[in-house]
């Protein structure tokens, strides 16, 4: 019926003594006890590849331990589980689908490689008839990946939103809190190690792409590319409209955001403003939140650390403890990758972003003479826009001043053709700023 | 190896077809295929029972699944999964039992039952190789319990804090938007069907110190006796504290507290002051959140609806779920009840409550009399009690009037020999009102 008492130890292997690696290691030495209380056997980390031996060292492990050839790793016959920390794409992939052939399990935190790779590695794992645990590749060590193919397994999911990059929400949090310009809140983020000399994967919103991809994959039982992700980073944010969003109620985040409208699925990553009453407007700094709407359990919220050494180790060890507590059962697969059924996975087609419909933030660089509100108003409405509230922040009769608008909801295609015929004509100076809203139903929540 | 295949359906019945379980019938039911996706083969509900017929007339269940009795069911050696959601003591514990007892799995929502007999049913689980779930005992369909036993089994937890009880925190909600006392308040929330006719166990605190036993139990590996947790609910919170918390920069919650502190567990369900801007002060309403400090994973944050027919459904289903993939696996048993192997859970003592350290907030109706602020602070100095802040609310020479400290840490026994002999002198008018503020290391964080 089972392997029960077979296994009287669970052998682990990790790729990649890095920060997270360095992490796994004081977590699988410093909560062994409680680990093997829990499993019932012990976690043993048996072999540890680096290319650089000195890391080894510092982290204490014995010679006995290390090796600088990970190939040394993969073959050893002995080991249960292999842990891919070294990131990127190659050689990544090729351990990874190494060791799942030779009948390992694996755990990775990997997540540029999963939003990419990701079905070759799901069907390798079920061909091979192996595990592959990620955990850590969204959120840290919130238990998100869990939560969506078990804790709501019973829900059809409705959508779900999330701050999944620590770095953006960082530098939001900076702007919001001391008005500084993006370029002032980069340099701060960089200095406090929150952001990388180079910034683009967080700030240009592909990391939280990648993480979208993954947690669309699970909820929806799709396959997703991630180039179908509508995605615009936060590079261009201005402060003066996360202060006017601050006016209005509103705090601006870099939302992740997967739902199903009709039979589509939207999949879409951008600056979003927010209810500032709603416990996501809350979650600061380098902190992460997944919102998950589903049909039975309605909305539940996610929070905690969504990277850093510890955390991150605290979701690639839970991953080692579930897939030990298969292997002792003899119960590998007992879940299959993504949470649906391999054979019982649906290609669900992503709605164009000129096709989705959301509540828009506006700020129009207005001349400031008579008929020019008339004639903005004039071209949103013949393009079926409808305006919930205007605000205009300042006179200087014949210069360009801050005309702020929030619509009711309206088409994507629509605004986008509105602003291309307003910013084309006359009546504005420059390009006009465009921040989606959500949170509210339509454009008047946030007065009521 | 294993069972993979043989069974081509989880046959699940169901005893109660009230609120809770009539949501399980309509989920099983509405996402009957997400579910089979997931699972791999249906769920299917063979037998529902309930001593009132015509609940499953109004659910549309067809006669030959329904029964007026549960032995039928429990005798029924085709089923697989027995869901007990009558509540209450007896026969609630007899039919989990003799489920068991019959070698088949259970799934419960019953937190006193729960709460009070959770050894022995445990140990019921273990000794007939059966599984029990209990997802929807706490939380509604917030996943905390498999949080616990699984996603964060990486960790050494440190504590926990949670709004368990909606009922409370509605409550508390409406006192602190419209300074309403709590008798208003609960009449708006009976009003509202948020509270019974007999809040008891809501207002008393008593079913949050029931959810806190399983939530600790959980977390920590050890058998909880709920007779050890101090328990105090809102009943006599008055609305001058909820407002005078406002103005400090606190809100006032019903917390559920269960932490580590050295080698005693300290476990307490009481009025709360936390910060204000703290994510688990924002949760408003019916909605329930649970903080968890992991060792690894530092602070995390579970919340969405506490109760209710289709949340708590979401949990139960995704407990059928969760031992179907085990039923199809043939690896029942997986993951130990309470998420420790049985013969790892050891009892941790309790720390006594007047052992338990805080800071404190303290309301005297003080007369407003030359003198009487330095003997009161003197009284407290000579118990070692140090004050953080002081606030004098008005004057009225010769009257008492409020008189509002904030404590620096400090031991309850001290506070309360301190109190005591304060209420017992001349210095003030009627009993100093204590409220424990959790969330800082130590009072002055809201000054700063």
């Amino acid at each position: 019926m089972s392997k029960k008492g077979q296994k009287d130890e669970i052998r682990v292997g990790l790729i990649g003594l890095g920060t997270v690696g360095g992490g796994v290691v004081r977590v699988l030495r410093d909560n062994a006890e409680v680990i093997r209380r829990r499993l019932g056997v012990p976690l043993r980390l048996v072999k540890a590849a680096d290319r650089d031996a000195s890391r080894a060292k510092a982290l204490g492990l014995p010679a006995e331990t290390f090796t600088t050839k990970a190939d040394e790793l993969l073959s050893d016959g002995s080991i249960d589980i292999v842990i891919e920390l070294i990131g990127g794409y190659d050689p990544a992939e090729r351990y990874l689908t190494e060791a799942m052939r030779g009948g390992k399990c694996v755990v990775t935190a990997n997540k540029a490689l999963l939003a990419t790779a990701g079905e070759r590695l799901f069907e390798a794992a079920d061909r091979h008839g192996v595990e592959i645990g990620f955990e850590a590749s969204v959120g840290g060590g919130i238990p998100i990946i869990r939560a969506l193919k078990e804790g709501l397994a019973a829900n059809r999911i409705e959508g779900l939103s999330g701050i999944i990059n620590g770095t953006s929400n960082y530098i939001l949090t900076q702007m919001t809190e001391s008005g500084a310009d993006f370029n002032e809140a980069l340099s701060q983020a960089q200095r406090a190690g929150y952001a990388e000399a180079d910034p683009t994967f967080d700030v240009d919103g592909i990391d939280s792409a990648h993480k979208l991809a993954i947690l669309a994959t699970l909820a929806f039982g799709t396959p997703v590319d991630v180039k179908e992700i509508y995605t615009e980073g936060i590079r261009s944010l201005d402060a003066a409209d996360i202060a006017y969003a601050r006016e209005l109620g509103y705090r601006v985040k870099l939302l992740a955001i997967a739902k199903m409208t009709g039979e589509l699925l939207e999949l879409r990553v951008h600056p979003t403003m927010v209810p500032s009453d709603e416990l996501i407007a809350e979650v600061e700094g380098v902190d992460n939140a997944i919102f998950i709407v589903g049909d039975a359990v309605g909305e539940t919220l996610f929070s905690g650390k969504g990277a850093g050494q510890l955390p991150t180790a605290s979701a690639v060890v839970s991953d080692l403890i579930d897939i030990g507590r298969n292997l002792v059962r003899g119960a590998v697969g007992r879940v299959a990758p993504t949470g649906y059924r391999p054979e019982s996975r649906r290609a669900l087609r992503v709605r164009p972003m000129a096709e989705i419909e959301s509540v828009y933030y506006l700020r129009f660089q207005a001349y400031d003479k008579p008929g020019v509100l008339s004639k903005i108003s004039g071209v949103l409405g013949r393009h079926g826009i409808s305006i919930a509230s205007v605000i205009q922040k300042s006179r200087a009769l014949g210069a360009a001043v801050p005309l702020i608008m929030r619509t009711h909801r309206a088409a994507e295609r629509q605004i986008r053709q509105a602003l291309a015929e307003i910013d084309a004509g006359q009546d504005v100076a420059g390009r006009t700023v465009l921040i989606r809203i959500e949170g509210e139903e339509d454009g008047d929540a946030a007065a009521a």
